[in-house]
């Protein structure tokens, strides 16, 4: 099997190779195009049902118990940052895709045991790259984000998700005809605990808490040659200067926090026109939401009196509080019991990044597994695992699998 | 004369307009496209030669003394920022155009009084907004830019120079088939000395200093959640503080230097992905050559050191250093005695700005002449000159151009 996922993962990472060894998959993309494809042969040559719901999740249905209306899904994601590694999304996609089908081959030996379906999932526009919000499908699938206004999320260049999901062919008409009860996701950690502590599999029971503020920043459009520099009001520098003051808070805050200013956007742009208009995505995460909310504040307070002496205003566009959550603890329980059973050793831990699992915790129970990450690295081509590590936790995924629809 | 200056300028003003009052007509666009065309059959409707030469400059040519090869060139640009307003460049075209006509008519009425021809010239990208550098059709003129690196100048999106002039139509095939002799250039001044100082003409005898530093910020990409803050390489966050810096140390200085960074990329920019290669043009202008180099030289080092402890590293891309110059003393001895003969204020001044006329005084005399402008305001949609002010300065100019073509 340990041959099978490899071979799979080698194969996608073909599609939107980039030449560092990375992989740029964006949303709706003819490269995003080119991996559903290739998952839709993969589910088909196992005789599984294809289903396409109108967000764009794709859905590879194996009837274990045909009398049943209920299933569990696995999965996560195709899509890539545009400095993707190989491994960030797509392990868990084809890693859910290969134990359902050792599950399916269990379940034709042991007849009468199955008590319920399996699905593997494909969630659209989990990175937010080129369409902000992230987790976009699995919170429509989730039911807390409507479906209208994620079909019209725009990105950069004013194409909207829906129609982006058309081009490719992947925007479907009916919701998935099944009951989803539980969902479990296999991922690379994307940070360094697993690595650093020696452990093989981490069993997430919950998340960081994140802050998300998209600030824009208003000055006005003048000559930068014969302009006056006490006359500028240069929504660039006010923005720099917010920049900076982000880091030097959260540093001396002390509070572990992480936060980031990672996407920018200017108008005109032009090197000969003081900005008038600059955008800014700041996020704050930390383990307690009430520390993130209290640093978002204090950032915004420091922020408005350090830009006001350019004659620069900082409007709000976007400021979205994710809170902690807490994962199945079920799933984490049965998920520490099965790495005993298959002699790996486990931890429990946290989550900072996002995952669709965490959109999708809000409809069902919802578990999350993670493997090592070599340095903890990720979006970035370098992103790394080892085919054993990758292994082990395809071994976990199977056997939570096979206890979760054989269980009363 | 007067209503029709105003009445072209209105026309032209609806090419590109933009709901705030400005203009948007980026070179190679097809509202630069929509403006060239209006100035062709503007040209032809007064029985002038139409000529595009290879890198789009277009010329509408008197032939005032058919048995001389000698000319004498006015004009200015037709393309603006994206946030332009109504006057910048076009001003001076139509400006030109309409002087120009004056002069055949004057001719018609002396006849055997001019030596030479005139053309009126709209030279490609002045603006360098969405093709750097600026002054490409210009330099490209005055034998300071080779005509195959102009025409393989990209923009943002990947498009070359060369193919968007051709899109329009708009790239010609053979130079100018004049020699040309002196140049003339009317435009609104963009800053607010002549207003302050109540003067209604501008002889404008040199330029300030430029240097242009256009550096890459080099740091790597990484998960902006899990990823510890200790061990991102941030490139916005260096690039920010080097902003922030390059403001602090220009005010420090005390020099009255003008500087600007008012146009950056940020790789991969997505709010997930510490950017990994930001890329900033810095400017730093002075009447002094060597304070520029100076300030640009003291930049530099202080922004390698205090991104070095980010683990980010300095590129420098583009070093341009624009020195001083002095325009044609005959040229602006000439506009100060026809400005005292039409009994208007004039001053001497420098000119903050770039300007075509700076490119071109590379291959021959050349003069440039400013009228007011409200608040000193310029690349900005509410950029005004009134109409008194704008007739007085085409009224000099025509005498000017008269002057020239039959002077010995």
């Amino acid at each position: 099997m340990a041959s099978t996922l490899n071979r799979l993962l080698e194969t996608f990472a073909r599609i939107g190779a980039t030449p560092d060894g990375g992989v740029c998959r964006l949303t709706g993309t003819p490269e995003d195009g080119g991996a559903r494809v290739r998952l839709a042969a993969e589910i088909l040559s196992r005789q599984f049902g294809l289903h396409v719901d109108p967000i764009g999740n794709m859905f590879g249905i194996a009837t274990l118990a045909p009398s049943s209306q209920e299933a569990v899904l696995v999965g996560s994601h195709l899509d890539s940052q545009p400095t993707g590694g190989r491994y960030d999304g797509v392990y868990g996609v084809l890693a859910g895709l290969l134990a359902i089908e050792a599950v399916v081959a269990r379940a034709a030996a042991e007849p009468g045991k199955a008590r319920r379906n399996l699905v593997v999932a494909n969630w659209t526009n989990e990175e937010g790259a080129r369409f902000q919000p992230s987790l976009t499908g699995s919170s429509v699938f989730a039911g807390m984000m409507a479906l209208d206004a994620a079909l019209g999320l725009i990105d950069g260049a004013g194409v909207a998700l829906g129609e982006a999901l058309a081009a490719i062919g992947y925007r479907g008409t009916a919701d998935l005809p099944l009951e989803p009860r539980r969902y479990v996701e296999l991922h690379v950690e994307q940070g360094p605990l697993l690595e650093e502590e020696g452990i093989e599999i981490g069993v997430v029971t919950g998340c960081w808490a994140a802050r998300k503020l998209s600030l824009v920043f208003h000055g006005e459009p003048s000559h930068t040659g014969p302009t006056r520099m006490a006359r500028r009001r240069d929504a660039l520098r006010a923005a720099a200067r917010a920049i900076e003051l982000h880091h030097q808070l959260i540093e001396a805050s002390g509070s572990g926090a992480h936060a980031s200013a990672a996407r920018i956007t200017v108008d005109p742009n032009s090197p000969n026109v003081t900005p008038s208009r600059v955008q800014v995505w700041f996020e704050f995460r930390h383990e307690e939401a009430a520390v993130a909310v209290a640093l978002g504040d204090a950032f915004l307070a420091e922020a408005q009196a350090a830009v006001a002496p350019l004659g620069v205003d900082i409007e709000i566009a976007v400021d979205e509080q994710r809170g902690t959550a807490s994962l199945d603890p079920h799933g984490a329980a049965l998920t520490t019991a099965v790495a005993r059973e298959l002699d790996l050793s486990s931890m429990e831990m946290k989550t900072i990044a996002g995952h669709d699992a965490l959109a999708l915790n809000k409809r069902m129970p919802a578990s999350l597994i993670f493997v090592p990450s070599q340095g903890g690295l990720s979006h970035n081509p370098a992103e790394f695992t080892d085919e054993a590590a990758l292994d082990k936790g395809l071994a976990v995924l199977t056997e939570v699998l096979w206890q979760l629809v054989t269980e009363e």
